[in-house]
């Protein structure tokens, strides 16, 4: 048996602050669930917003509910590229020295110094599934994702809850490079370093 | 010592007949090499046209040179989502009952019925690199690429030629995805299906 991991392809979104919420959407904002997300604590709302970059937008960027203690924006490195800037790959919360974004809402708009993030690769995992697979929150896994575009992605770190769902966070460079998508299935795998050949 | 093969991305450009070119930049066109590339005998030209699918359009698209016996665009999945068209992953060349795509220039338009494509991820070599490292144009190769988001992209196909030098092409979700860029190195290594090991 083969241990099947659920593809979540995470699109640009945005995670935003309360007080940028009001500024961004007016101060009688309600974030309600306009979409459920695979890990449950999250959900879609039908609030978006555009992002502004030194050379291009991005409208229409969806809005992560519940709100959250720092903003954050997460986008792929062809995101980045069209917008002109040149965020970090970096775990979600992780946005010391990130790259400044601008946020554009119906009801004003929001200069992030920091918050613009590339997310990584990550494993969501539940605790009980955690525990039956022997995987610990400092491990990083291989992951075998596609078919017609086979592609192993090494390294991919774990985060570990007993609120989390199993589930493959990779975004759509990920997805698009290996042609997946969200509802498909990858496979956790081991490679061991000494059995990669490298050719002489 | 490592196998080391340099990376040559592909954006997304078009190779067209002489007829299209005529259609699409008037019958006194020129093709100029605007910029080497690293194979020799293909070229970047001063010349772009616009694609146009059923959701979007991508202004600018460069036109390689020299003219071809057929027309073919290659995309990366991301164009694709958001042109709005669906093409397969092929190797160059094989487009029978590939994608459908409008081009339009500035003398005129051009619907090609198939041509549009995803390019395969496929390594040249000259012929002698080729016989050097024992590799024959049937074999598929496993590329590792990237170190932030570490990846190994698995059965690359293989072109042999004695106008080729070794550089692997890959296209712009490929090396977003693993954050590579022209001109930096990838790695070819052989993986036994066998040492993958699938974890129960």
């Amino acid at each position: 048996m083969k241990m099947k991991v659920p593809i979540g392809v995470s699109v640009r979104h945005a995670h935003l602050t309360k007080e940028h919420m009001e500024i961004l959407f007016g101060v009688g904002y309600k974030l309600e669930r306009f979409r459920e997300l695979y890990q449950p604590v999250q959900y879609a709302t039908e609030y978006t917003v555009d992002l502004v970059g030194p050379k291009h937008e991005l409208k229409n960027v969806r809005v992560l509910g519940p709100e959250n203690g720092f903003s954050q924006v997460e986008i792929s490195k062809t995101d980045a590229f069209y917008l002109g800037v040149d965020p970090p790959v970096r775990a979600s919360g992780d946005i010391a020295g990130s790259a400044s974004i601008k946020l554009i809402g119906p009801q004003g708009e929001v200069v992030l110094q920091e918050g613009c993030i590339i997310a990584n690769r990550h494993i969501h995992l539940h605790t009980s599934e955690a525990e039956k697979y022997n995987i610990k929150a400092t491990d990083l896994v291989d992951i075998k994702l596609g078919t017609i575009k086979p592609t192993i992605l090494r390294g991919v770190s774990v985060k570990i809850k007993d609120t989390y769902q199993m589930e493959l966070h990779i975004d759509t460079d990920d997805a698009n490079a290996a042609l997946v998508k969200t509802g498909e299935y990858a496979e956790l795998i081991t490679i061991n370093e000494w059995e990669i050949v490298e050719i002489d």
